[in-house]
């Protein structure tokens, strides 16, 4: 099952290790203005080689956008692009075949299939997320470009770090300009905008030294969303996000506003009460239901937050099993990897927010399904 | 959108205050032993006047199994059931027509669909989810038939009140005999097997005395599931479970094994070695995966946990705009409503990992599309 | 698979000697008017006992109307509606079990189901179509109360009769007023507006002092249908309607516009040439096409032609095997049947058009897919 | 909405005169034997230039594997592949731009996407069936290997002329020997095993001389599909298969079995009656229905006929609308086309017909929905 969505439909493939990479969209509206560079920008972003906390891996990813435009704007028709792999070691890999990594796919693919490719992890490599980001620019665009919607994501805690900067504290920087924040997240190896962000670099740094890895907590703000967006009962807003996002690699848990500390609070702290603001418009007073209610989006910002695991790729001796011998042994995983994937997963986990957003609100009726 | 699953699929209607509410379940193998009591026992346990903490509203909510069986077996065809509504009091609710309830849907479906049913919350109630317990019946039995597959809810905390069961806490318990603990479980106003349960039930009553409502945590574990069921990369078991169980009402998270807690551990602390067991199969010395691998289960119990936020009715006043006057008002909700929605809420949990497995068990070819 | 369209979808359900039979419709926008009327009108056209060439069973076919309706309009929730079953008589059919009838579903279903109901013909009856026209009842209230399309079958040919009235012999009638065929056509127990009807009748009524049965041809135009409907590559109007028509039991052919005739025409007699007419509108001077170019609607009238069989239950001796014995042998019909069902066939074949059109017209961008 | 099936899946993209077109297949199980070489042997039935009746374009379609296979065998991940464009001369289009062509879909292009691709008819072009072939190959080589599933296509028809060869006058052929007549069908440029051949490259070469294009129909038999394919009400094998093929460009009618033929007999002529052969299996005496009852396959060779229109692009003087101008205008159609579809048009048909019997037959249990 490698298509997404209903209406704004994405088809990823590819292998870590294969010829390319690619992503088929189909459903976006015509005369979206678009281009390479639209979708080249967020390639960039989740690319390998993106800091000292991201694999070695050498690729330049440069996209190849195949079809669906004319005359550098969307035509309506599917829209294929793709990425050709450069720089595959797979020599690295030969091992894997017979002794699965612990915490990685490689037993259950094996279980499943029989025949797979198991060079960096074939098809359950990161690197599989690149058509999820082709499909997030465009998604982006067209939520930019049709509702002047944003999607914000940003790192909250590293390890056992917790960050100073998340949405409910400092809530009114989402109401002014944002850009400012956005500049300090992309310029930050942990895309963290939080002050105390070296102690978290020297987590990091710490964990790489014990040859080990490190996991930490996303969040996603989506600004500008309209009120009416999601389809209950089984179409509803906060249940395609968590569906969405809880199938990127690596993610282990998912909540809508308040999320779990919600559980904690009475109805009568957790209730939004709604009042006219100043134009006469019905807005809430707090956001603790992170703008959804009901399953439809009620006109406050997006609030998500995404636990995400320690990458299963360490250096440190492991035990597992030989499926050829059919004994156990130890393990010891070479190849190139990222100590942590929390701050290349932040472009993934926004494309996955953007895609179920374009997709809902094609279904919502708030954007055309043909055109633009 | 009120259709769930693609090829196991569970299409469910009806409001609140309606003539009745029902399901239609499509694609559920023939030769499955199937009986009006089958599902009546699941709709019990989520009926209103469970105990002292759920709504005081009588509904004998009795079943009629209307297709899809013959000579007591499924067979094949769709199989419709429904539940008469008896109890409607439509006039307590007639003041939410204008004035939208705080954490209710009242406000997002006016906007979404200008004509809706606002009585007793119409679509939005949480009396909609016999639907999903009707769906869920269904899928309990055959998964239970068909694999021996046991789904198994209970509280793990009650607002502040951490309990001491939990899967992490107790693991040994679920790999020998859980019809003790079920018992338990069943036989306890808040569904809950821990030793401190009484701690919790005086937080409920004590909200309760302050016209207030609590929320809590609910655990899920999946046994007896075989290795392979999930579909890469987007039909993924935990992407599939996430969406399913944050699709319920009043659920803000979920988390699928160590989940938010992974966030905060090494590599090392998180990955699930391998080794073989004495009757040499390949199992896991930990389960902090929570029973699946890159979206495709693993062997090991599957484990959830849902955060369930505070029951959005309260008798306090609270602030809320009156659509009609345009101004601003104060509410004081009446009607009948539970102080806590969690006990109730579990059978529906399960019932969506039911429907959840049973659809992917059959798109991972662990049951016959078509017969049994 | 008892579910039909993406946006606008219909699930259906139920057998012949079953309790009820019905149908739930889902991604019905709000605001449409409809009432329990709009629905048992369009039953009462497919109802048994119509006329002397249907089955004599008497089934009053009452719909009782479950939810999605509030004060006589649509809410956007799912719409649920059933008629219970009231004139079974299952003895009759008590030797199917074992002697499958040819022209029927009995081998099928038995070989793919082993338990299935086999009274009446269980789920492949042509009583399951309740729920078609159930569906197709709001439909057509959808598409005329927001476009003014109307949908109009007729019967163009029984048997061996070819009829002279059809839509390239009098074009000119579907751009004037309508009603009068429309009357003729409901008013006519074959409901072929033909003037040599009678010679119809008596072909009819010469097969069954045979024991024998016939079929015919039905014509479907769709009127006012806007030009831009339908989704190539394969969601295109022609594709999705010819699927939705084959799947009526009986149906073995459809054809759209001149249809298996074009085959034997040259590109020069086929193509419609484009003109603009008076009111500077680009319009078609011929409709060889029936409407539909490259999947999508061109705005002229949708032509559409279907080949039903004749039916398969006929009181002559046939021959078949007895699975139980093992055997060949003889097999006479008994039980209540239709001589012919083209005439009741009518209403389905339309309902079918209807629900295809909505659900395509909201996913092409002319009905909002919520509210209207 | 460019993918098809719910299990086995094709997604085909791709424009005209755009830089590739190509397809994704997704749901092939895995351990399926497949190379660039079983794609490329399909390609080439329908590249251009294939005979003296289709356009002289000059197109290698060399295809490209890019992902979905391991050392030879499919992995159950997703197959791309893809076909550069080498021959566009895109300057033949400028003028469609504002003069739609008749009987193409210029116009309904135009209307409903604003933007779109026009060079060599874009999206519509005959040119993006490279994706539905390539999807094809895989499902026949799916249905070979797994079931010795042979697929069938030859022309019966061309304009006026009848082949002598078609499956009712010729049915022993197929429970015979086959080879030889595949072979009389790939070494005709008609693909017509009729022996009046001749006469039909007669009527070809006739209207080829008079600036004119002719249609034909084509007739398609899958033999050994196993009884109990298909699934009623709205996934039956007769529905999925007419509205896959009248999908197909140029396609105006489908028909099954006896088809529009069948309207004309009988039900003592259409029924098939069973006996039991001399190995004791139930079969029919006669295949009037095609080889499906009630919407499942039989075990009876599936037949089916498709009406094909004459190609639009003809060199006559026709008249259309100058949409720039405002005015009437005369076109006469330059560029390269082929006078006649029919016998490329037959390798597309076919793999319309294996994709679908693929994906019904996963969604049957006939085949693993993961591996083989």
């Amino acid at each position: 099952m490698n298509t997404f969505g209903k209406m704004f439909r994405v088809t990823v493939w590819g292998e870590s290790h294969g010829k390319a990479l690619g992503a088929v969209v189909d459903g976006c509206p015509s005369n979206l203005p678009l281009t390479e560079e639209d979708i080249q920008k967020e390639l960039d972003r989740r690319r390998p080689g993106y800091s000292i906390f991201s694999t070695p891996r050498k690729e330049p990813d440069e996209v190849e956008l195949l079809s669906g435009t004319f005359e550098g704007k969307t035509t309506g028709a599917p829209i294929s692009a793709l990425v050709y792999n450069k720089n595959q070691k797979s020599k690295d890999y030969n091992k894997i075949k017979d002794t699965p990594r612990p915490g990685h796919a490689d037993y259950t693919y094996g279980v499943k299939y029989g025949n797979y490719d198991y060079r960096g992890g074939g098809r359950s490599s990161g690197r599989t997320t690149i058509g999820h980001v082709i499909g997030g620019a465009i998604a982006k665009k067209l939520l930019d470009y049709s509702h002047n919607i944003k999607i914000i994501g940003y790192t909250v805690k590293i390890g056992k770090i917790e960050g100073d900067f998340n949405y409910y504290s400092k809530q009114e920087i989402f109401h002014s300009d944002i850009n400012d924040i956005i500049e300090k997240i992309e310029n930050n190896p942990l895309r963290c905008p939080s002050s105390n962000v070296d102690e978290m670099k020297d987590y990091v740094l710490n964990a790489m030294e014990n040859k080990d890895s490190v996991g930490g907590i996303v969040e996603l703000v989506a600004l500008n969303v309209p009120a009416g967006v999601g389809n209950p009962i089984f179409g509803k807003l906060n249940s395609e996000l968590a569906g969405a996002l809880m199938g990127v690699n690596a993610v282990k848990g998912v909540e809508i506003g308040r999320g779990f500390e919600s559980a904690e609070l009475y109805g009568s702290e957790m209730n939004d009460e709604y009042y006219y603001n100043s134009e006469n418009n019905i807005q809430l007073k707090t956001n603790n239901c992170g703008g959804i209610l009901g399953g439809i989006s009620c006109g406050a910002p997006i609030v998500i937050r995404v636990a995400i695991k320690p990458t299963p790729s360490i250096s440190k001796i492991q035990h597992t099993v030989n499926v050829k011998t059919g004994k156990n042994q130890e393990l010891i995983i070479g190849g190139r990897h990222d100590p942590i994937i929390v701050p290349r997963a932040i472009p993934v986990l926004e494309s996955m927010v953007a895609i179920t957003l374009s997709d809902l609100m094609i279904r919502s009726g708030f954007i055309h399904p043909c055109r633009l």
